[in-house]
């Protein structure tokens, strides 16, 4: 293609990169220079894309100059360091990081939740957090219909949200379930001082712990809701939790409306009809989502919807999506279709 | 010993059954005859306890003759079967199955929260489900002191709650984890139609569904608590998934005290305080309950405490127990040595 926007994709190596390179070819996003950066150590290395042969190059403030649209998920120092030169040399960046998501100035975008704030952006757009991105998605619709005034989320997140390390981890591990050895380095947070196994069992801590108790992961799902959802006062509570799954985040979500005598068969209704939302909810069929069946898809998936037996307005659902996908590169992508549907973005 | 009591296992050859073999060992119950049944393709095997040699035999209505204390856990058809004709001989019958919980003259007990409910026994004890039983030792404590109002409750169970079949099941598939062909055939249900791989997964459903979309593991804990604490009104509800853990149960619980100004730190203080739990609560440290650590342990751990930021009365946390032990064999012996303790099982 001739014409078309110049593109970078920053951590082009990492699970994330490597997806949102798949979309834009898969999704024909209309690119017609494809810069492949990322640190250092990667550089020189080749990868063949739809065809043709790309070499990833170090990323640095030079790098963008003539980029119009830079993807950055090579983890928030380097997003720190680089997304403002980005930006100064012109290119929107669409951050996969937590590193601005909760800056006054930076619009934080689900699609199909408040495509509008992308027209507030000042050359950075984040990216929320994947285990944030598909609840809002099942909870907008929702929200617009019948209000919605309180949310609880348990979360069971798959090791690929902590990168390649994490999943080679699980995988090692697993294959030696019944020893006792199990080696751990790098979950929950590699960081950290100490390290706990995960192939047969659940870690109660994702990412590192903030003073009141809470973790930042679930700080994140709790205030980046907030921010997207444009509901400053919405009372939300997480409780985020790893479990011994490749790809996949899975929620149990409770919800509190402000309707009064809302039928489960109504919130089905409106999910099923809902744009990116699969309703999988026939438990007689034994229908309802797992992580298993999500990896690769780009939908977010609903099932097990019941209303609380305690409160008329309050209901559990089980949200279920791949979090490299909706949660991460899809969802960018999505953002950079929306930039050029809106005009932001401008045809060239 | 020559002194002591006629005690019978039913399912002598099953995963809990096994365990209840090794707690009254370990925790010297007085039993001078020990009698292991299990259906007729057990019998005639031959177990070493303690230093003895012990056959297998077929459990018959005629097998109770002379037992003052008979645990099953065979099957809930097993003790529809057999539990009657135990307790109509004399024996005082403690379930592990879900055949009596409900029944309206059979207590069901959990000795730290209701020890008291056995006075009512006419025969039959039940001993509850494995996910409600760590949940309520948590929960007394609190009630006690604070009131409860409101419980919502995310499970995270260990596949071994399905028995030994559903261990192996995890195992292969788990040393197959990167195959997309794991053969699935125990769970979530055995009888059901359909079967999901559980290595690298988390299933929603646990046993089978009813009319209300909730499955009846989830009623088995919202009812089941409400008998144990007595708390026909208490606000319950519950979402139980299955994780690739092989032995332990993790839950996220969310609850409503009606006391105001309570804080975490009153909340750690009680808990520390209570027998039968160990508190693991520095998140500064990362120390919290995880199922690979409470394997074989017989305490309920309890960690991550937290404020719900909407709610003055409501808390977060986390329990973590062995549901092959607290369970269900711990706590079935619990109630027996109960018994003793409160003269209802007559010296001997």
């Amino acid at each position: 293609m001739s014409q078309g926007y110049s593109v970078a994709v920053v951590g082009a190596t990492g699970a994330v990169g490597q997806k949102i390179i798949e979309k834009l070819v898969e999704r024909k996003f209309p690119y017609s220079n494809l810069l492949l950066l990322a640190s250092k150590n990667s550089a020189g290395k080749s990868v063949d894309i739809n065809g043709s042969t790309y070499t990833i190059e170090e990323a640095t403030p030079e790098s963008f100059e003539g980029v119009d649209v830079a993807f950055f998920s090579a983890g928030g120092s380097i997003s720190k360091a680089l997304a403002k030169e980005a930006s100064n040399r012109g290119a929107i960046v669409i951050d996969n990081t937590s590193a601005f998501r909760m800056d006054k100035d930076t619009p934080l975008v689900v699609p199909e939740v408040n495509k509008h704030a992308l027209h507030e952006q000042t050359g950075i757009i984040a990216n929320p957090n994947c285990s944030t991105i598909q609840m809002v998605c099942a909870l907008e619709p929702i929200r617009q219909q019948y209000g919605l005034s309180k949310v609880i989320v348990s979360t069971y997140q798959a090791v690929s949200g902590a990168g390649a390390a994490a999943i080679s981890e699980l995988t090692t591990q697993s294959e030696a379930i019944s020893k006792k050895n199990p080696n751990p380095e790098i979950l929950p947070v590699k960081s950290a001082e100490k390290h706990f196994p995960i192939a047969g069992n659940v870690i109660p801590q994702i990412d590192v712990f903030e003073v009141d108790g809470y973790t930042f992961e679930e700080h994140k799902m709790m205030n980046e809701t907030k921010k997207i959802m444009s509901l400053p006062d919405l009372a939300i509570a997480a409780t985020c939790v790893r479990v011994p799954v490749v790809t996949g985040h899975s929620e149990s979500v409770y919800i509190e409306i402000e309707k009064e005598n809302v039928s489960v068969a109504e919130l089905k209704q409106l999910l099923s009809e809902t744009e990116g939302i699969t309703l999988q909810d026939a438990p007689e069929k034994q229908e309802y989502p797992m992580p298993f069946f999500a990896e690769d898809q780009d939908d977010v998936f609903v099932g097990r919807i019941r209303k609380d037996p305690g409160n008329d307005k309050g209901f559990h659902m089980w949200i279920v999506s791949d979090n490299l996908l909706k949660g991460a590169a899809l969802n960018s992508i999505q953002i950079a279709e929306a930039l050029i549907e809106e005009g932001i973005l401008k045809e060239v």
